[in-house]
């Protein structure tokens, strides 16, 4: 198993991601491809006493910035890591991608140089979540503002693969987040979508109000891109701002630090629940091969929980999952058209 | 002043329309018409020696559930004390009008029996929401799932007319929810509407992402009904799961105990911070006079609250500052096409 990183890509580049590579090749038994400025690849790691053992540089002269404008920047960009990166993985040259670098040209990029598998209308990025009872897939977090409803129907075939093969769920229950738990709620995109997840042979589990999410009682929560986002980085906001007011609690006086002290490690344990990185960085669904975006922010640690993803995902096949889902599912169409005459 | 409620309205009707009716004649100084079954208004305020000063009782004997469909049941049922209490509102019989009752029958028979200001296009459901900086009105809560992006223009209007008659704004800053910040983030929908707000004499100050919401650093947040929805459930739905998981944690064992208790009072505020009731109920904005609707699971304290605001509506003329906004913006752009002949 060979994994493809863009090394050029995040806020802790390329450092992070040489030492995340190293410790997946011990760790998690794979090889490494770095695609990077090879000197500069070296330099770190021989600065950092990092061992190369396991790992192959491709020289790639360019990098896309976070903030680049995404359209068809990695097709302009050829020499880009992150381009050469892509065209590996497309070539079989490995067997996933991991980058830390900017989300829009990661998904562009993928769409453009690897293609979305037959029959995806457009890939997503899924997010699992963690929740009070269990940890769910958000899908799509942000790649589709605007979708028609059989865009839904297929994030839930993704997502639900996702949970399947790499989260070790049975028969994941796939809701749709709405206004409201009635079959009549929301505007005309989520009725369409509650139409068509019914008959859709999925486990659909009905609609999820906004207010029980957080509580993870379904295993993938499938929405708009716009939605997705809201919900994302709204639960992010909420978390940030009720830590800073716990702490600001904590801080008040005497009496209130002693109980700060008295409850470390539980706020330790109380940040972590929320910290959605703790299951590794977010798939991008519906490309032929499997590719993760880490956050920007990744340290070494984080890198290599998305390496061990990328690995799971190449292993468990997401991509073929979802490929023959789909694949079924319009023969079945074809055989009741066939029946219908 | 004269404020009507729908005295069997939420889920402590009637007792805590009665109390809070009564508390807010004494501190408000203001007469109240209550509208429901006469014989149990008076019975229940006998029973709970409940003062009648200052309350005049209007018979209904009829009242409609919390989950009726509300798709023209207050037109239907002509003897609930909704459709009574609304019909008295647009007679000019009260100043303004208060309900716990259903949300969705409220909002469509307020349109169907007292109407929209002259120009308005949909009402839409306000909510002044807690902020780290300070409140701010999240605008349309759910009345319109789908919208267009001139609606959302008013919505804007409403919140600002809103924040700046009842909560003292001046000047109200506002932003339009979007999953990002630049002017060309969101959907259709959002780069519509960013377009015409950008032009519409709003204190508009561009896009908020999700993860800036909770910190309040804007006073009217537009959105379609269906984002607003997912909005104010999830930032309900996020703080119940925080609350249970610091609960757990407080319990977990002596020490953690001693901690909770030390921290007390610190919590009971940190719980308040996030109880959106806090600031009364929602007002439905765009509707000729005021009307406020009260949670359903209001007690004596949050009716007097919604009183006291349906009072500060009427008192400050939020509706009059609406229509007048809206028939200048109209003379503006009657006055700018003429320019351009």
């Amino acid at each position: 198993m060979n994994i493809i990183i863009d090394a050029m890509g995040g806020d802790n580049a390329p450092l992070a991601p040489l030492q995340g590579a190293a410790a997946a090749v011990t760790e998690l038994g794979v090889s490494i491809t770095a695609v990077g400025d090879e000197a500069l690849l070296k330099k770190t790691a021989q600065a950092n006493s990092i061992s190369l053992n396991g790992i192959t540089f491709v020289h790639a002269a360019d990098v896309i910035g976070m903030d680049e404008d995404a359209t068809d920047v990695v097709r302009k960009r050829p020499n880009s890591s992150l381009a050469i990166a892509l065209g590996l993985l497309k070539e079989g040259k490995g067997d996933a991608l991991v980058s830390a670098g900017s989300t829009g040209a990661l998904l562009v990029g993928a769409t453009l140089l690897v293609g979305r598998i037959k029959g995806i209308k457009r890939a997503a990025i899924g997010s699992v979540m963690p929740g009070a009872e269990n940890p769910w897939m958000l899908i799509d977090c942000g790649a589709n503002a605007d979708c028609r409803a059989e865009q839904l129907v297929q994030f839930g075939v993704m997502g639900s693969a996702y949970m399947e093969k790499v989260m070790g769920v049975n028969s994941p229950r796939v809701s749709l987040a709405n206004n409201g738990a009635e079959e009549t709620k929301g505007g005309q995109l989520q009725q369409e979508a509650y139409a068509l997840l019914k008959e859709s042979g999925l486990n659909f589990a009905g609609n999820i109000e906004a207010r029980d999410i957080p509580f993870g009682k379904t295993d993938v929560v499938v929405c708009d891109g716009f939605t997705g986002n809201i919900i994302l980085k709204l639960e992010e906001g909420v978390a940030k701002m009720f830590s800073g007011m716990l702490k600001k609690m904590f801080y008040k006086n005497t009496k209130t630090k002693l109980a700060g002290l008295a409850m470390k490690s539980e706020m330790g344990g109380f940040k972590k629940s929320f910290d959605y990185s703790e299951y590794g960085g977010a798939p991008l669904l519906g490309i032929k091969r499997p590719v993760i975006k880490a956050h920007g922010s990744s340290n070494a640690d984080a890198i290599k929980n998305a390496l061990r993803q990328a690995k799971t995902c190449a292993e468990k096949d997401v991509s073929g999952a979802i490929e023959a889902w789909i694949s079924q599912h319009k023969q079945d169409k074809k055989q009741e058209g066939a029946q219908d005459d």
